[in-house]
């Protein structure tokens, strides 16, 4: 299969890849950009719409790359050769793997998420770093979570770091975006309990049952939880920290949350 | 109390501040750089032995940074101000916090390791990333270890990234630098289980006892543990993993396995 070939920076193609590396431009565009053979992989299994794929064979890792490259086309993406100088421009991570998509966001409401009996949810509250949200969608996947819920964001789902740490867990975890008292009100009316984690409280988390219907609520490491999860919340849980250190990074105390609710309920 | 005052960007211990931020010299001259209150505060309290300090009151953030100052330069400490952009200029955080110190690394050897009776240990081969590096040693520190051991280092512990990611840990869990085969004999030696964590095997690591005197040995996420561990460990582990991504990030998986031992020692 032959495909188009772009070889100036002045391309609006091009200049366009770049520009979405910003926000404002995804968010208004509701576009956003991947990278590599892995991650547009799993973004097409898991349902995201590519648009556009730019490729330059030089930078390729591997043998999978052009049989890749020509299901999209027949797919209906567009597929455009870059020469190599403009693709590590495009790109956004250090060593560029010679493939960058455009595709679009998709819109994450409390209206997708699926009720599941006796489920496991997870609410993250304000998490700022990208890769901290991105850990965080890693560990969902990896401990069955049927929902995770993204409260007050202060970083995009679609921002690369978050896409790149994420490692496609962002396509495989079925989320929502809301405010906090949507979520709460959400939760409430499907019966599902919430768990607040929080130091200030005796609750080991290991005493608590996680067997039912449960929604473990984190929030950040330097101002813990707001008022609404604080207050409202069905249990407040603590995880114990035996050392010199004062906190836990809110990816890593998500991860013994969650791998404890996962142990509890018997890796189902 | 009246400190010097550094103005001049030629002023020697300025160059050789931001000389350190390079791993051959900090490894030649056996000093690192610590930045930030907290950093420095841990640091002293776990023995580091601190040669310089660095401040410039404009970019302080509370009340306390003064009379850290007196108190280092009692102890003797050359305590110098530095202009305002001169201090930005040796910084390698983004947003400097005022206080930049030089300090002698520290030697760890196995002879220094404590050997705790039914103690927890952690082996951690070959660990790549700064920011993981870090996230475990405060993940130890959490979760009690009485002692982690850097095998075949790919970066080195003194790495500025690596105190920051650590908050402080790196100073707190009793460490050693040794090689595959010296660390499998110093553990045996001691009566040391070691429970290697892969995904080839069906252990789960949450059926497996770790109450006695262990040591979880964990690999990179690309190419897992090296033959030494895989072949001669007490016992391989695996954690589950229920979602669709292959792998777990290092870090993550430390904590996941030092937190069920931690629950199996009831928090003692």
């Amino acid at each position: 299969m032959e495909f188009v070939k772009i070889t100036s920076a002045q391309n609006d193609a091009v200049k366009h890849v770049i520009k979405l590396r910003d926000r404002r431009p995804r968010e208004k565009e509701q576009l956003t950009v991947l990278e590599g053979y892995r991650e547009l992989t799993r973004a097409r299994e898991y349902g995201m719409e590519l648009l556009e794929c730019f490729f330059s064979p030089s930078h390729f890792l591997g043998e999978n790359e052009f049989p890749l490259l020509e299901t999209l086309a027949s797919e209906g993406v567009r597929v455009v050769e870059v020469a190599p100088q403009l693709l590590e421009k495009m790109a956004y991570r250090e060593r560029p793997e010679g493939l960058i998509a455009v595709a679009k966001m998709k819109r994450h409401t409390l209206a997708d998420l699926p009720v599941v009996e006796n489920g496991l949810y997870l609410v993250a509250e304000a998490v700022e770093k990208p890769g901290n949200l991105g850990s965080i969608l890693r560990s969902a996947d990896a401990a069955g979570v049927d929902g995770l819920i993204i409260c007050n964001k202060c970083t995009d789902l679609y921002n690369p770091n978050v896409i790149r740490a994420s490692t496609g867990a962002l396509f495989s975890v079925p989320l929502a975006e809301a405010e906090n008292q949507e979520a709460y009100d959400w939760l409430k009316s499907h019966g599902i309990k919430t768990l607040a984690a929080t130091p200030h409280t005796e609750n080991l988390y290991t005493d608590v049952d996680m067997t039912q219907a449960v929604a473990i609520v984190v929030g950040t490491e330097q101002t813990g939880l707001t008022e609404l999860w604080m207050e409202h919340s069905d249990l407040p849980v603590r995880i114990p920290m035996l050392g010199k250190i004062d906190s836990l990074n809110v990816a890593t105390a998500t991860t013994i949350l969650l791998y404890e609710a996962a142990r509890q309920r018997n890796w189902k």
